[in-house]
């Protein structure tokens, strides 16, 4: 649940022009190159489904899917359950073929193994001074095809993770996070079981939050915010974005952005939660966990986690 | 549904600077000019209610509106029903005899005719470098008297369309399609009876998306994406809006944007749904058929159209 | 629940070149300033709570608390209830101590008497031309400790205000309204007994609006629109914000901007409420009084004030 860098799905080649981590491991390349990769979908304990990128590896979300504008995706879907599913993608380019739909007829049957590819563009220009937006953004790949021909089973069961498409210049995190408000849960559990992100104070971390179900969300963070535009930081000091620290997360929806953990507030263990009322009270409530800078833990922070996992959801 | 820009109530002056294709049809003139219209309020089989230009020409939705930045509008409406009705606009200016509110003492008995007029300016200096916000916008109307002093059953049954108000040197497109998500339905319509909105490949097409009813709902386009602010293109690369293809689209709210069809991702059978899992499932789905260049059906569209009408809401 | 400039919780130093309106009452000061409050939560008739800046003061909502991007807030909040709870604030710099959660032990027991400071700080630059957003918005505060560990009770019964920080430069209004909707309310009030606030035709006027509870809703006002970006305002010809008059105001949320009262539409009296048609017939509606500019009251306002006491909820 907690994702380093080294353990996401790297695909993406240097950023131009911007120093990248030391932790982040990329590989060459520039703009414009096709990628390989082999997904495995499988049925994990529980009754969860999960996409993976090893036999056996299966993880709920999946793996965090990450390509520079201008590349393209080719996915090699392996179906391992016994239930027709596919991968849908938000955000990119892709012909009928790939769109994961049964309306398109493009799913795997169960035991199939089938293509999906993607593509993503820059910018182009419109007339006047417009632009028809490039694929940059904080997407999301998801079912479209178990139980119904919107893939709500497949969805409600875990096959789903974030997609990430960067543009030329962005800044690569420390550490990345995946949160999917599922229905009442937070990548399909509820506290004390939801996951427990964790930073050293000052690293650069990634929230990636994506909505789905069949209920409404706010997704907060406590103490700290971000700009709620592209990349969740300023263009400069013109930039007119409301800055945020609860956004609506509602199905289908997704959006990213990048903090400097504990800046301004110090280490400790800070709650992420639905601001729904009744939905935090439920269980959709997970912890961030920032450390202090040489990793060890801050005063009072093991206190809060034991709180947490003894009677975080009952009345004090 | 389908509504070729040569159908809507064209109301718009030339566009300044701006290429205007050759399939609109505009009317002469170009700033603070008022434009009259009559419409008329009717009922429609199945209980529907409907605005139109014409005598028995009733629509849901009813016709797109469209006006210049700075122009006025002038709105007979007729009550052509046994209820009582009115007409309430989104994002222009209007005076309290105007508000279509029975608090304002602002609508129309069964059988009345009254005028409703609005007005529409440019954005306009305050202090600082800060600029108080002109009307410019993908806008609404609806009824607000039918049923309660909130126009529920109107809206419930029928009695809204979209408004644009155009800023001097906006792109107009060559298609125009209307959107509304209204509790369970698009356009109160469920699938397969909801629109199939057609455009050849390479045709610009607008979208205009509204919410109305008592429910959340999030409106998904596949293969195409827009930037969230207020034209839907970037207005360059310094723009930071978002890039999306999902967007609330609550009770209410309006939005609207422009894609190219197809452009990149080709031609063919792409669905538009909330993303609300079973409201999905229950039907809130429609088709976008992008047609070849010439017009003529790409392969496989044809069988996904039979596929959505012969079982697109059940387990394939 | 109208509240004028002057009622309000003024801890704001003066603005840099701004002309600040003669109404405003501020103390000295430039920037990086440390202001000291005592808040005290008690408990108000018909199940209430509140909070209030002297003892017996309590309102629903409690007073604005506005600061200057750098100022830091020194809140002693006095509990002078029987029930545990705290104070937790959106979109400042606040250290686990002021959390204002159970989880860290961030909370007053009854009775007691417990000191939260609250940060702020500029925007900061990041990599490339990125900034690290500041402070300022339009945020608010609650109660996170009665009733469940996310203050679920405290909020229900009023524990809520709004929180502005304002960047050097921002204009300051001439008055200021707080409208909360939480759950089927507004500002824990059902129409007809929703706050009527009330300005001079011409005066310029601030919305802070919050949402709260377990329910989606969306905020329309008649006639007066903005845009949707950190002040309301266009920050220039190029801002491609989206101007709006309706918005999703889910439990967490926050956004405020500024209307001149009356501009281009004229004085009277104008509906404010949820756009769920079930919620505003409901009850989650109010009056926007705009008064002529002399301050008298323009004709056919009375009788609609009298029609919303009388009738506003049933079918006329």
């Amino acid at each position: 649940m907690d994702t380093p860098v080294s353990r996401r799905a790297v695909l993406a080649g240097t950023a131009v022009g911007i120093a990248v981590p030391a932790a982040v491991t990329v590989s060459g390349a520039t703009t414009g190159v096709t990628r390989r990769i082999t997904l495995y979908a499988e049925a994990l304990p529980g009754g969860l489904f999960g996409y993976g990128t090893a036999p056996g590896q299966a993880t709920v979300p999946g793996p965090v899917l990450e390509i520079w504008e201008g590349d393209t995706l080719e996915i090699d879907l392996v179906n391992a359950t016994n239930q027709r599913l596919s991968i849908h993608p938000h955000g990119v380019d892709y012909s009928v073929d790939s769109d994961g739909s049964p309306l398109n007829d493009s799913f795997n049957d169960p035991g199939e193994t089938r293509r999906y590819v993607w593509h993503t563009r820059e910018m182009s220009a419109a007339a006047g001074r417009r632009f028809m937006p490039g694929s940059a953004g904080y997407w999301h790949y998801h079912d479209h095809a178990m139980g119904t021909d919107h893939g709500t089973a497949g969805i409600a069961k875990g096959l789903y993770g974030g997609l990430i498409v960067r543009r030329r210049g962005d800044i690569l995190p420390e550490r990345q996070f995946t949160v999917v408000f599922n229905d009442m849960m937070i990548n399909n559990r509820m506290a004390p079981h939801t996951p427990m992100f964790e930073a050293h104070q000052g690293q650069r971390v990634e929230f990636i939050c994506i909505g789905h179900g069949g209920l409404p969300h706010t997704f907060h963070l406590h103490a700290h915010r971000w700009a709620d535009n592209r990349t969740g930081m300023l263009e400069g000091p013109a930039d007119p974005s409301h800055v945020i620290d609860n956004k609506n997360l509602d199905p289908g929806s997704s959006f990213g952005f990048q903090v400097i953990a504990g800046e301004g507030v110090g280490p400790g263990v800070w709650m992420y939660h639905c601001h729904v009322q009744f939905h935090s009270d439920g269980g959709m409530v997970g912890l961030f966990l920032v450390r202090n800078p040489d990793g060890t833990m801050p005063p009072g922070a093991q206190a809060a986690i034991d709180r947490f996992h003894a009677h975080s959801h009952s009345h004090g």
